[in-house]
């Protein structure tokens, strides 16, 4: 993509309503625009990260077996009647009501209408397990919507719903997901603590929110070091990671006797992404939604809820990779892997060095953003260091005219100087 | 996918709600449940095709120099207190209030929401042309929604937004996005004839509707032949072919001098699937949206809208490509390329071969749907006509004891008696 194309609208400015280092990034990068109170739109460069995550999200789901598919946004009253939380949700809730003076509301979570699904088409103990999940835009009215993408109204969540016969099954649909989530965080470059959370009655162990590492985290987190080496695993062992301490700063008590001596014990900062939640037949119960057993009679299934916010993620991932002058993406996110500077657009020699580059890259799948515009360098630099790229590669006319440019990595700020050749073999490794 | 996994519930009978063919397919395929009246939750069968066609959709527009970006699904009244439709759209538009008592609305369409967006982060003639998309759902409350996806009250639509200095540049973005339309209903295998569609004052031929032909579509079409050769092409003149005649059977009228004569007037049955319009300043003097001229004077941009109904147009191919057993999809929108059905499951040998056959095509990037289900025979080709799939390789314990396999095409109805290589071969070419 050529900048002088691209719709990025850059603030040299720092928004004054931006409160913390996501939120202001992603405004100074062009990566949203707010639009109502809480409510974003993703501009070019913001929507390629969502779409990344959102991708990795999707193949984690698939590889643990969930299957996908999409309801839509606004459900029936009637269905939450049903389970019984319709009063009971408050006022976070947006309520509507339709021309034919139907209540509807906007989802904020799906438990309702996957159960009704689910009733409606699954007949037999023979079709379990399913882990059914959707990626769609949820709606919490928040009383307060601040933090940007981090606590706005309108906000992506996948969300994934397993069905098991009896509580051994739900237990390995529980682990599949859990599993599941530390390799997603992974793979986006995140740390992320599992802690058990505060179940109610139901579910004990199972359930876990992850919180992901950041100096910025909204909140205490506290945990035993072997979580992280734990954590570091493709797949852990449930039982032992649930012996392990880990909680956020309300629940932390240091004279717990399951709180590790000072020299295992880690102190930082978390901002939750995960929540995994069992709870058993609680809305099997409410909304009938039952399966033959294998005897024949009639069973609740067995039901989990998982869910990740997406949108919420983005914020995430910047909080935990920035510096002060702009988000430092991992690459596995990152909207373009490389930024191509041309420290001299107009200037023939750069420019054929440059469209050489761009095309060699991009006939690689090497996704290039091609900064072409005529403009001083100081603009050029801070815009990319901006906006956070993983490699910079810079031409000007010095270096040209020796064979050679630079390759600046931008998490290490490291540079090389290198002939065009050896920087394109290092871009395409 | 195994099939004995897959979440896909067909039904034997027809759903008495369904009045026209891609509806009760749509139900039978297991494709789509409705959760509310007119709106849908897609299943994984429904949803796969859904996202091909997004995509699709999305190549094209982009291929054109149409740059992606989401807007949300709620917006503010405000704005269109401004551009002075939220008053005049009546019913069919969604009204809601929030917790702050602020009204807010479900987006029917974007034109305030990109005019602002635009207004805000665009200053010069300099960043023109520019055209912004997104796919995103919408609803309209329909007073009597019908027809399945055709006619729901929540649907995806892509719809782009293009700014222009000038009239010259607004009919290119225009034709940009004419042509980008023909190459995404052609590769989907659709005939869409375009159609000069009442455009009001503004606009004058620069506003179309694009029809699929479809012998169920809703309404009648006229159109000259011409128009076929032309739309098989890549590119048109649109002068060219706005001088050929082409109207929905409300317009037509055989006595008028441009109604061509009958052996070259075509009469068909069409959905309409898109539609282009060229507005002019409309927009942009309402809420001001104006950039730096040439000169330095203020400009109100020239914009159009270019919609497509993604979602529809699932319903729409439906209706051109189905027979009594079931659909029969164009391959490049179809959920998976090839059905493979195990007659003996359970048998050695035919597992056997199945399995060989699954994993060959599966690491070779074909989608396979495998029935692996230990179910007859007719249930099996009964599902696999149902839901479409545009190969069925058959695989019996005579057939693999001869070492033969059963390749056919669900179009054509064609069978041929082939070894398993032959067969692969054929499917992998």
């Amino acid at each position: 993509m050529r900048l002088s194309r691209f719709f990025l609208p850059t603030l040299k400015e720092t928004p004054s309503e931006a409160q913390i280092a996501s939120h202001r990034l992603m405004l100074r990068a062009g990566m949203i625009r707010q639009s109502a109170s809480g409510i974003y739109t993703w501009l070019p460069l913001g929507w390629k990260v969502l779409q990344k995550i959102e991708q990795i999200v999707r193949e984690e789901q698939d590889a643990a077996g969930a299957q996908e598919l999409l309801m839509p946004t606004i459900q029936s009253a009637d269905i939450w009647r049903e389970s019984g939380r319709y009063d009971a949700y408050g006022k976070e809730m947006l309520r509507i009501v339709d021309r034919h003076d139907r209540e509807m509301l906007f989802g904020p979570t799906n438990e309702e209408l996957i159960t009704q699904i689910f009733r409606d088409n699954v007949k037999s103990y023979r079709e379990l397990p399913k882990i059914l999940y959707h990626i769609q835009w949820k709606f919490r009215d928040e009383v307060r919507p601040r933090f940007g993408v981090m606590r706005g109204r309108e906000f992506l969540m996948k969300d994934s719903y397993s069905f098991d016969i009896d509580f051994d099954g739900a237990k390995r649909s529980y682990e599949a997901m859990f599993n599941a989530y530390l390799r997603t965080f992974k793979r986006m470059g995140l740390t992320a603590i599992p802690m058990v959370a505060d179940s109610g009655a139901i579910g004990g162990n199972l359930t876990h929110e992850f919180h992901v590492l950041a100096e910025t985290g909204e909140s205490g987190v506290f945990y035993d070091v072997a979580y992280e080496e734990l954590a570091a695993k493709d797949a852990v062992d449930l039982e032992a990671l649930s012996k392990l301490y880990a909680v956020t700063d309300e629940k932390h008590d240091p004279n717990s006797p399951e709180c590790p001596p000072a020299d295992r014990l880690k102190v930082a900062r978390g901002i939750e992404v995960g929540h995994i939640f069992y709870f058993g037949t609680k809305y099997s119960k409410a909304m009938g939604a039952v399966v033959a057993g294998p005897d024949g009679n009639p069973v609740h299934v067995e039901m989990g809820s998982y869910g990740i916010g997406v949108s919420r993620l983005v914020g995430a991932i910047i909080e935990a990779y920035h510096d002060d002058r702009g988000i430092k993406w991992p690459e596995a996110v990152a909207p373009f892997k490389v930024g191509l500077i041309n420290l001299k657009a107009g200037d023939g020699a750069c420019d054929r060095v440059c469209e050489d580059m761009y095309r060699a890259l991009s006939e690689q799948g090497v996704e290039v953003l091609y900064d072409d515009r005529d403009d001083r360098a100081g603009v050029k630099f801070a815009d990319m260091d901006l906006i956070g790229l993983p490699w910079q590669l810079v031409a000007g006319p010095k270096g040209v005219a020796a064979g050679l440019v630079e390759l600046k990595n931008r998490h290490t700020g490291e540079k090389q100087e290198l002939s065009v050749e050896a920087a394109l073999a290092q871009l395409t490794a």
